[in-house]
């Protein structure tokens, strides 16, 4: 089935202790769009400047990822600039110029518009309702959200979140959102918010999913070499939504599966600059990441 | 088959934001032969001073713990006192007086020495190392260690590591005794030390086993009410080598399994002050912990 994406797409330059890259394709709609790619088409809405490189275009499009919903609008296109420091956890931004991004306003094609599965990555959460207000009976639609959202603008944001289905968010969020620092009360508390499914991210701690009452988790792949953590959660996002939208249902055990594609992707993405490592994934190689994670938690009778 | 565990007993006194306790039992040794006396007979040595109560030598009897290893020498029981601060993962030492602690020697009392399972609890890598001298054939020796002797004894440590056959610490501690920010990475070299199995204890994010080449992830068990992390470590140790210890063998299965035992064992001892809420646990209510844990992991075919 079709999955919809509505986020942002941009130049990132990225500083590690190790190396640095300069204006690389990223974005979360670039990131999410890449890795459900590998799973199942995606309609993408985003826009970039009249500065998008053609290369960049056409990568997409070979991708099957459809740009009807892609807007080109005079000036530049989103660019980001950042340095992570020695942990690799933390990271300063060095500059955000939102360009175009700063006027966007996301306006879905007829033809994308009963997309069954549906992500609204990080965006403002006025621009996300606005995304609901266009689709029709979606089958499963999940978002994404940040701190800057969650203390500067409450009330949207309840709103949207009173509308999905889904929230994927990192665990210092989770926190934020619910004002809780036990994860597990805090994951209560946002679900009666709206969304009975959580998938809450804790990078080198793995995932836990949160779905009605039971709890799935999965470990973090062994990654022994961290190159960039950018982009690595729209991955995971793609990765998971892109599952899903390939089965072409969710219940309990799809999306269990769903956190294990995701993570396999996310696994991939940060041993690279930019979608790098993951555009080009086999088949093949996403499978050894799956089998990898599920060897890490089974357990002989 | 008998378990042996060398280690501390204590009174401790503890503080977290919502409640104190004065002079409960402690010690590594205390909580580690708890857990583990719910699987297999414990052979216990350890030192007490004269004011060691009655009623705490008849619990450790009734719970099967061996207490022939156990010296009392003239003086007053090892105290400890902390306080947990606000996020329950930060604690301030109050004071530690190790008292009769101070001149402790491990002595093996004959019948202990053909202990199969032995576990050295986090004592100066010196004692650790006198136990191994004194042990016939060990099946499975596994340690713990902390900082203060990663720091401050470091060709000691490295002696006894070289030794034994598994290490049971926590994250943090791995990054330091390895010098590597990658817990993987870190493993590998620490694995080189010495053991070829480790059991890496992340808290509220799980344990990680690596064995051989072999990884196995436990989530926590979700515990929605911390209220005293105090010994959470030493009683996953118990659970773990208690479970290792009744089944009698150590494979790739039987460690995996033992780290869930381990885990659920320590989720129920952040849940009271002490050993409260451990030492009088019910094998249905051993089991019901280790259910919801495979469960949290689960992947249907």
């Amino acid at each position: 089935m079709s999955l919809l994406v509505v986020g942002s797409v941009a130049y990132d330059s990225i500083i590690t202790p190790q190396a640095a890259a300069d204006e690389v394709l990223g974005g979360s709609a670039t990131f999410f769009a890449t890795a459900a790619s590998h799973f199942t088409p995606v309609n993408l809405v985003a826009v970039v400047g009249d500065d998008f490189h053609h290369q960049d275009i056409a990568f997409l499009k070979d991708r099957k990822v459809s740009l009807e919903g892609l807007q080109t609008a005079p000036g530049k296109t989103f660019r980001w600039k950042g340095r992570y420091l020695e942990n690799m956890n933390d990271r300063e931004t060095l500059y955000t110029h939102l360009n175009v991004f700063e006027t966007f306003k996301p306006e879905l094609p007829l033809s994308y518009r009963n997309s069954p599965f549906v992500f609204l990555a990080n965006i403002g959460p006025e621009l996300q309702y606005a995304v609901m207000q266009q689709v029709t009976k979606p089958l499963f639609v999940a978002m994404d959200t940040m701190n800057f959202w969650i203390s500067g603008a409450p009330e949207p944001l309840r709103k949207i979140l009173s509308v999905v289905d889904g929230l994927i968010i990192n665990d210092a969020e989770v926190k934020e959102l619910s004002g809780e620092s036990n994860i597990f009360v805090g994951a209560r508390k946002i679900q009666a918010m709206g969304p009975s499914t959580l998938i809450i991210k804790k990078g080198e701690h793995g995932a836990l999913l949160v779905h009605n009452q039971s709890y799935f988790y999965c470990p973090a792949y062994p990654v022994t070499l961290l190159y960039d953590p950018t982009g690595a959660g729209d991955t995971f996002a793609g990765g998971f939504m892109g599952y899903l939208a390939k089965i072409g249902k969710v219940d309990d055990a799809s999306l269990r599966w769903a956190v294990v594609y995701g993570s396999a992707l996310a696994s991939y993405c940060v041993e690279a600059f930019g979608i790098a490592a993951i555009r080009d994934l086999s088949a093949v190689d996403i499978q050894k990441r799956v089998d990898a994670l599920t060897a890490m938690t089974r357990l002989p009778a």
